[in-house]
């Protein structure tokens, strides 16, 4: 895994989920990097992401509005922490653009997106961490290996047929 | 001052106090990334910084303890964010090492240490910035300005003192 350096999952308070998928780390960057494009798989259907916003630099903003069928909508503002092009993009929902922090909240986290180029494609790794046991546990009980899993899916469909 | 580009304190959720300083950039710079120059002046006396941790590296550990003069302890763990030497210093309290939210804390800030070189030495200017305008306010009511000034007078005593 392309994760940075000394980093250790932690079993207890990360989420972490693994794929090796047959296309190149180039495009899975692009559509990580590219709102238009994020717009296009984040949101697992039926619900949609009908806005994004990217400023690609440690502090700068990742922001995403996901809107449900019957209308209803969420806006999540994070910032990014670390971007190593097509290899490792770092965000969190704790902190807004500028690294001011978000209002404190339980299911706060950091994501690391890892992704590593294999003779067959990419191993693409998410890591989701958390501050507490109890945040990991919740969001996991929230779904978010089928949610976050679903995305994938649709990441992938959409890297395939968009190339 | 030097601070992130587009970045302007935000008068409400920011605390932000500025000194012009008879001393060079560079030695300001090492009393606040060599941990046991850190130890000499970082908290206003009668209390003391037994102990101070430093990895200076995005997401590398901020970590000092503060002794009263009746021996309670308080551990405050954050990390990095943006290292600009002998220019920007900027860490976290919201944070630990590797980026890891920390739990949720209503007085949880981001501090920007600015060093510009002037013609008589330095502009040093720290930005607090917290996520509501109510922990502004508790941070400021819990002695902020008193605090921290009281750390900056301590911190050019150093600096003279060792140079």
């Amino acid at each position: 895994m392309s994760l940075p350096a000394g980093f250790t999952p932690d079993p207890e308070r990360d989420l972490v989920l693994t794929r090796e998928i047959d296309v190149p780390p180039a495009a899975l960057w692009k559509a990580w990097t590219e709102p238009e494009r994020v717009q296009q798989w984040f949101t697992p259907r039926p619900w949609t992401t009908p806005e994004c916003e990217i400023d690609l630099r440690p502090g700068g903003i990742f922001r995403t509005v996901m809107r449900g069928p019957d209308g209803e909508e969420g806006d999540g503002t994070g910032c990014y922490l670390e971007i190593v092009p097509h290899e490792r993009l770092v965000w969190t929902s704790a902190m807004s653009p500028g690294f001011r922090p978000n209002p404190p909240e339980d299911l706060a986290f950091t994501a690391i997106i890892s992704i590593e180029a294999i003779d067959s494609g990419t191993r693409y790794t998410v890591v989701v961490m958390h501050s507490t046991v109890a945040g990991a546990r919740q969001h996991e009980e929230m779904g978010f290996f089928d949610g976050w899993g679903a995305a994938i899916d649709q990441l992938v469909e959409h890297v395939k047929s968009s190339s």
